[in-house]
């Protein structure tokens, strides 16, 4: 089948103003689509990606080719690679995604004022939405399926070394929304790998509502600093626990370990451990030090840390701002909660932070003043996730305050509208 | 009582940093203030502004006279006036603010997880918000009570015209603020008029949250081209009216006068109206223009409105989009609600539209095709307003689509947090 997706142009701003004219036009016609016929593109978006797999596989061998030839990481090859599994998987969370309740039309408040006007605030979809991506190629049905579903039109922008396999499966989904009569304008990949677009579609205000860059921090600073439409982002989790001064040993141990050592290449495990002074002088900190150490985590510490667990190394302030993503971990003793609050505040990535105390007014204080987007008392970092939570999918963990913060799920991609009926009411 | 906002330093980058600092630091023992002491600082700001009339007339003496000395026009003279009744009014004002009930703890959502742990979503103020305006001092008082009553630390950068005025009001702020106890740097006036200050103050990521401009467009703009941080714009209102094919005649003129003339100078008065070619063949245009006519309402009408009503100007393209706050209006006639939506979609400002019909189904699409904050059926578009709304005070009507959306009061000046409650839960 055709691709609709509009083709690079030789003049890059007419190219990028036909992206935006089209997803705007497609943006206002899915403004009258049914939830019924939104699902219905997502399950046949679906069935595409799985009757596709051949061709998502040559496609993708093509990236991975060009990606050992360009000495991509192993790492980085890993990640985009489309396994069966990891095939199977994103028609999975597509499927998904079409079995959760529709964000849009959610009456958020409402009442019949005095005059007898009735009010309402309800969702309703934000419009044209740009995704910034790097290398999962996954993130490519993933986006396009839950900005679907709130009734948004979207612009993919794909790392160029997984254009091939980005494109394959945007067929997929553009198939998915053809079925169900949507425009296939509401989604499309950006097919340039010219930088410079990027710049232009992020000032494109009026045509484009909302910039979400998912990828590492020179991506998003990049983003912030050319757009003028408004971007959420999703940095980084520098995501502490606080061991309080009293507290229980066990419980600090397991879930100390829990935080670290789950997964560690995820954004909601712990990075930096803080004891109160007297946890450490009660031997809690040895304790845990010694789980982690046992694991195979290497322990960086201040001098307070060290003279109670000498196989500490030493850490340097960039450890307190470190997200390693790794087998290690910053460990610091305070003196108090406002020390360790003051700690967070300064070096945290104000992502998800947590508190094992038994000591209420503490863990009241520690909820309060930690400025974060997930408080945690007494359990697992690692629960800041919206399939935990119970939200669905989730288009990634907003570490910004504005309009959308912590797991951001299709009902952070709409917007409210105040819809009033009234019976000839006027103003006196 | 000494000042205790930041003075200019001959070093801005200093000067702004300390702001910030100050703001920041404010804004973290905020978090911990209660309801009570947050409304006690209110209403002690409400009684200093009561008891300090002549010094703030004294004050603002000192702007008019540098304002006639400038040239400044009769109507911005008459918005920088402290009148006794407006004194009044701003402490009226701020004490409401103290009546309505706290934003911040809101429970939004909340359940208990399978494991157990207790999970809730709250309000929490956003952290330090920059308010940007020009010539009306009330702003100064307005801006510093909304964002105190949701716990944020506020900078507060006024019309250098008003600076006088600011400054003494800033003062009552203070004492208010010092009164209950609260860091006097939870609202500081930026007290340079060098723009240079600005710009700084909108770089200013991890320090200031947001930015809210309240003024003009080409301030609006300016703040936008500049920032770093979010902006919740508050653009121009282009309201529009549209006047179905079917529809109650006396309806249609009641609501087409009382949006346009109840107050020409607000956002919320429309601005251009729409009729379906029925309604301008049956008469109903010819009815609502005779009666806009006769209240001294200049129409410019297109080709087809002149037909119907020979008294009409000639509307070019520039009525269409324009935000007129006065005694004219622009019409058109369109033949279909799809073309007038169109119309509005384009033209428009997102603000607030209203649909005259009998038609459900008119209704019902006209609400959902029209990408405006308040989408009206069969009532004036005066009534988009948080008093009307019933929300209390407002700091402006969003005409942005991120985080806030339309009247923008207390509640829209806090983000949210997720707390969880456990008792050792960890990621199984």
């Amino acid at each position: 089948m055709p691709t609709t997706t509009a083709q690079p142009a030789t003049d890059l701003t007419a190219y990028c103003d036909t992206l935006a004219d089209r997803a705007l036009a497609a943006s206002r016609s899915l403004a009258m689509a049914s939830g019924q016929q939104r699902n219905n593109a997502l399950r046949a978006m679906a069935k595409a990606i799985r009757n596709s797999k051949d061709a998502l596989q040559t496609a993708n061998a093509k990236d991975l080719e060009a990606g050992k030839a360009a000495g991509l990481s192993p790492a980085m090859l890993d990640r985009l690679e489309l396994t069966d599994a990891r095939i199977a998987s994103m028609a999975d969370s597509v499927d998904q995604i079409a079995d959760q309740g529709d964000p849009v039309g959610k009456v958020i408040e409402g009442r019949v004022l005095d005059n007898g006007i009735k009010l309402q605030k309800l969702r309703v979809p934000i419009g044209v939405v740009l995704i910034i991506f790097e290398s999962r190629p996954n993130v490519t049905s993933d986006a396009a399926a839950l900005c679907l579903k709130s009734g948004n039109a979207t612009v993919l922008r794909g790392g160029k070394e997984a254009m091939h396999s980005n494109q394959a499966i945007a067929k997929c989904v553009q198939q998915g929304i053809a079925a169900a009569g949507i425009d296939p304008a509401a989604v499309q990949l950006v097919e340039t790998t010219d930088r410079a677009a990027v710049g232009m579609l992020l000032k494109m205000e009026g045509k484009i509502d909302l910039c979400i860059p998912r990828g590492g921090e020179s991506l998003i600073r990049a983003v912030v600093e050319q757009a003028h439409i408004p971007v959420i982002k999703h940095y980084t989790g520098n995501c502490h626990v606080y061991i309080d001064s009293n507290c229980d040993e066990q419980m600090a141990v397991d879930i100390c370990v829990n935080a670290k050592t789950h997964r560690t290449g995820v954004c909601n495990a712990a990075e930096t451990l803080l004891f109160h002074a007297d946890a450490a002088a009660n031997g809690v900190l040895q304790k845990v030090c010694e789980a982690l150490a046992k694991l195979g985590v290497e322990i960086r510490g201040d001098s307070r840390t060290q003279a109670e667990f000498a196989q500490a190394k030493t850490a340097t302030d960039e450890d307190w701002a470190a997200e390693y993503l790794d087998k290690i971990i910053a460990v610091r003793v305070v003196d108090s909660l406002e020390q360790a609050a003051q700690h967070i505040n300064h070096y945290g990535s104000k992502h998800t932070d947590a508190i094992i105390t038994r000591d209420l007014a503490a863990a009241d204080q520690f909820v309060k003043t930690i400025d974060t987007a997930n408080a945690f008392v007494n359990c697992s970092t690692r629960f800041s996730d919206g399939g935990q939570y119970g939200l669905g999918a989730e288009i990634g963990i907003s570490t910004d305050k504005l309009h959308a913060r912590g797991p951001m799920g299709a009902d952070d991609l709409t917007t409210t509208k105040w819809v009033a009926y009234g019976n000839g009411q006027t103003r006196q």
